[in-house]
């Protein structure tokens, strides 16, 4: 075994409603001590970061106990933003109520490790790319979709930030000019038709205007409890409400996934999140969509993918992160 | 006078309409020789091959003349495609009716210098990145608002080509998707509503519905000939309808700019083509519709700015593309 088989990066994933933490091998094959716990952001920051920092600890404890010899190099952090990658600081927060906190030398501190501060989405798509469905790939957009929807663009195995690290927000391109109100204050974004809680107001709606559908027992009638796991569920089991839910937002994300192949010319497109569940269900009819949307030769360049690194793809790509922007050559 | 100051590249600008060919100093604060004329398409691709090779020579003549001493390095031609950069074949321009077509190997075969290939839009882009309204920015977003909307993407002062050199299709992507339907196939393409052809459309479907303008007389009453110039004349007049259409071009080619400015975070977007004749009423409601729709932090951080090399910019920056790929050491 040589000594890069022993060197790791912690990595952790802080998201609305869960925190993810682990050791990653620096070439990327190998995962030590993960465990999550809801985030519990309620709590105010100091909490949330005194968790953050246990957590790295437990890690920390068990690499020792499974990996004799096992050097941790630092610390790669992924957080909502928007964020600033050379401060360290998580700028705003709205799912967790920070403003200006200085997130990454916090928990530096905390650790006693070097550390570095990425956008959530980002350090997913970023994980993909180096060792899941995006691997081996020169130019991917990825997608994350989940109570929003976040994504990443990775050119050559580096993270494309822009101007102010706030690239990539392509849940809030309008694919629809006057379309469905956003949260975001504008009307017609993807995020607006694809997001889990709009795949469930879609749904919901409709039952409200009285439609048919298994999805009322699911929930006992209390169509406010309807998820898009509910839908995803009830397509699986043939439901028809449920399955027009999941092809209309394969045609939505079609219609995103389509103008991102238009800008980029990408050679991967990589879709995460809960709606990945859905399969075949969802990928065949958004592939169907981009061929109809986009340039042909585009098309032909592109293969359109779900993730392959679950929830381990943030703690994989914020330790990938902090490789590439701590340890000189990583490449 | 230093040695740099005497090399020259020549740009070849191969439009629909129209051919321009110029030497570009490599600085590119210096071109000579610049001169235009009718593609004339119809008359095949050998026909303008040649008119192309001929119109090079008389600018290598004018440049003989004019700077004593001055060394040609090379060809730079900026083409519509699709088409493949390594290979400088284009492989389709339905405008040109070319397939196949190896320009790159032709036009430096018949004026005996080395010679690149890139995309019209793309060089365009370049053009202002190095020496126009795009000079000293990071990661800039073009777009070319002609017969067609086409686009360029300059991160570090390099084009962003794609998997297969079809990047930057921004006049494809989809804003409604529902909307207009586009000379490509798809459904509510930018290009349907803000390339020329299509500003003139939506003002002539309003007269024809009836719509009082002093459009009409400008055209004496022959509504097929109401051009996007004719429009901005009129609103530069005061003629309301004239005015709304332009005000409505601003709007969706504000949706385009918000997508394109929440998907790269750029420092810099450049609007460049006829459409910018109209000036601050199309710029003013512009800005304003990119505020209302895109991310706060990623507005703040950007520019929009008119494009100010005119109809040199693809010649600089085909001039540019040559240097970038065929020139060790320039950065």
């Amino acid at each position: 075994m040589n000594e890069i088989a022993l060197q790791y990066v912690l990595g952790i994933d802080i998201g609305g409603t869960n925190l993810v933490v682990g050791a990653v091998r620096t070439d990327g094959r190998h995962v030590v001590g993960v465990h999550s716990q809801p985030t519990g952001a309620s709590r105010g920051p100091d909490a949330v970061i005194a968790d953050i920092i246990a957590m790295g600890h437990t890690t920390l404890r068990q690499l020792q106990a499974e990996v004799a010899g096992a050097e941790m190099l630092g610390v790669g952090i992924g957080s909502p933003g928007p964020l600033n990658t050379t401060t360290g600081v998580v700028i705003l927060t709205p799912n967790l109520g920070w403003t200006n906190m200085p997130l990454r030398d916090r928990i530096a501190a905390g650790l006693g490790l070097p550390a570095s501060l990425d956008n959530d989405a980002n350090a997913a798509v970023l994980g993909e790319c180096w060792v899941g469905a995006g691997r081996d790939k020169s130019c991917v957009v990825g997608l994350t979709i989940g109570t929003g929807i976040g994504g990443g663009i990775v050119l050559e195995g580096r993270l494309h930030h822009g101007a102010s690290d706030c690239a990539a927000e392509v849940g809030h391109m309008t694919i629809n000019l006057n379309g469905r109100r956003c949260g975001c204050g504008n009307d017609g974004c993807l995020e607006a038709y694809a997001s889990g809680p709009a795949i469930a107001a879609r749904a919901v709606e409709q039952l409200r205007a009285g439609a048919e559908s298994t999805l009322s027992t699911l929930v006992d009638g209390a169509l406010d409890r309807v998820t898009a796991a509910t839908i995803y569920e009830a397509a699986a089991a043939g439901d028809e409400l449920a399955n027009e839910v999941v092809r209309d937002t394969a045609l939505y994300l079609g219609v995103g996934v389509a103008n991102l192949i238009n800008i980029f010319n990408p050679d991967c497109v990589v879709i995460a999140g809960g709606v990945i569940a859905a399969g075949d269900h969802l990928l065949v009819p958004l592939r169907r969509e981009v061929a109809r949307r986009a340039f042909r030769p585009a098309v032909d360049a592109c293969t359109i993918v779900p993730a392959e690194l679950g929830n381990h793809a943030g703690v994989i790509g914020a330790a990938r992160v902090f490789m590439l922007t701590q340890i000189a050559g990583t490449a």
